[in-house]
């Protein structure tokens, strides 16, 4: 059966997205609508994957019968409440308190928000798990993550959290030291460290001013396992010294993210726990989400970023 | 001229040394004599390398007119007070306070303690030294360094704020964020963040119980550079995605350390000074050495590692 996805924006990553679907079967994924504030923009958007329904604003999408989910953040808690299951391209919520919100409004009616965290879907990161899992590198007890690029958003920060999580098993850090530098109000480099039960230990450094490597080392006892180009989307493996491709589908169309054809394994997911009835994904559980969060609202607070949403 | 070196112990560190040197001419560099506090063990090592004089006791060696130069830390005062050179083999010194009274020791007689940190001398280091000052990736934003081995010893510790320091042009850091896990009183692993001014950043990682890439990463806004193979004695540099071998000469015999013919630089650095008659090191000054020392005490305070020598 089809999962019928509901757009919400015309923006870079609902191209890619629509580009990403192309390469699922559309016996089991379809964009049923699409909805932008400019219904020009939308209109605009839907010739080229020929999107059947496009709206003008948000509100109508959200009250079609056809559409079973929804792309998109900014109007979740609308979506919600309207009886969609949502899907949050990040960020999920600004803090805590949206996401407790959020939270409160699926509870209600059993919709789900899910976050659109895609990173983990990945087979490069179902490797690692199950590498983990069987102590192929020993003891981890040091994962480094890093994402910097001078085009970047400051909210990227968050897939390098997002992958701790997974590597210790969604544990909540002993500790968090954050150290950042801000311009304008905004952080353009910061280190986080962490630690976790165990002796274990983690390191993230993310900027929106330097070029890192984008990658991510889980090294243990016995080894390392690294993640590659680049670390939230990965095509690469390395375990020690042998290397591993995970080529992801061309796409149809140029993308504007790098690797976004993956955005498939997160749909795919979303599809097969809506069949499943589950109310929250496998690979990225709510409990994670709401970690997530509380940790990015430290990072934040021991950094000084503010944002309008921490003031009501 | 020939600088004559004493050579104090018959450790690992002593082989290598001496193997190191038969890299350079015998006309610049000799071993006069070995020390050991067993003189047997003096004598065996001797034979290797044919090291004209032996002495049973460290005394004895800071007594011979013939040396201009010893190797190690130990009983680098004696040696001092003796009226040598001496390079201090890591650590210099165990904290500020012996630091201190190094210093004083040959303030009074013109003799120097050279901190043997040898990272500086290796070719790739000088490249980078040349690239940064050339701007080659703009303005640098993130240094990374990292050195994790089970089988290094705690002190390695000290190759990373060492590689920092050069690339902020020894400048303290405005702040230092040290976390850290222990062995049995040992820092097993530790992550330090330091912010130093115009917005820079650094990070690092130590450990003694996990594998790790033993690479530095100097991240600026245009690019960045990457010494290998591995950090602290590195025979790679990547500027970028460019990649320039600088290959170390071979050994006469095995080596205990990973490119440790290295150590004919840094020899040759020494001799150098020498024979400038100046009483610092240029790659590693003795202010440097100085702030080297602080960062580490501020390091091990934040950590909890105590030493006896803190204690007096």
């Amino acid at each position: 059966m089809a999962i019928r996805w509901g757009l919400c924006g015309t923006g870079k990553i609902s191209h890619d997205f629509s580009v990403a679907m192309k390469t699922l079967s559309a016996e089991d994924h379809q964009i049923a609508a699409i909805a932008s504030q400019s219904s020009d923009s939308a209109k605009e958007f839907a010739k080229k994957p020929r999107i059947p329904k496009v709206y003008g604003s948000y509100e109508e999408l959200a009250r079609d019968p056809d559409i079973d989910e929804l792309e998109h953040f900014k109007v979740g808690l609308l979506f919600l409440q309207a009886g969609k299951n949502v899907l949050c391209e990040k960020p999920f919520a600004m803090n805590s308190r949206q996401v407790s919100d959020l939270l409160k409004a699926c509870w209600v009616d059993y919709f789900v928000p899910f976050q659109a965290t895609w990173s983990r879907c990945f087979p490069v990161y179902a490797e690692v798990h199950k590498l983990l899992a069987e102590e192929a590198v020993g003891e981890v007890k040091l994962v480094k993550a890093y994402f910097g690029s001078p085009h970047s958003a400051g909210y990227c920060l968050q897939y390098l959290p997002t992958l701790l999580l997974m590597v210790f098993n969604s544990e909540r850090p002993e500790s968090i030291q954050a150290s950042g530098v801000l311009l304008d109000s905004v952080d353009e480099s910061v280190v986080v460290v962490m630690k976790f039960s165990r002796k274990r230990m983690a390191l993230c450094a993310f900027s929106i001013a330097a070029h890192f490597s984008n990658d991510a080392v889980i090294s243990g006892t016995k080894g390392s396992i690294r993640g590659l180009g680049p670390m939230h989307c990965p095509s690469t493996l390395v375990l020690n010294d042998k290397k591993t491709e995970y080529p992801l589908p061309e796409p149809c169309l140029p993308l504007n993210f790098t690797n976004s054809t993956g955005l498939r394994y997160l749909m795919e997911e979303v599809r097969q726990c809506l069949l499943k009835g589950l109310k929250e994904r496998v690979r990225m559980p709510l409990a994670d989400s709401i970690l997530l969060t509380e940790i990015m609202d430290e990072i934040r607070e021991q950094v000084g970023v503010v944002f309008s949403q921490d003031r009501k």
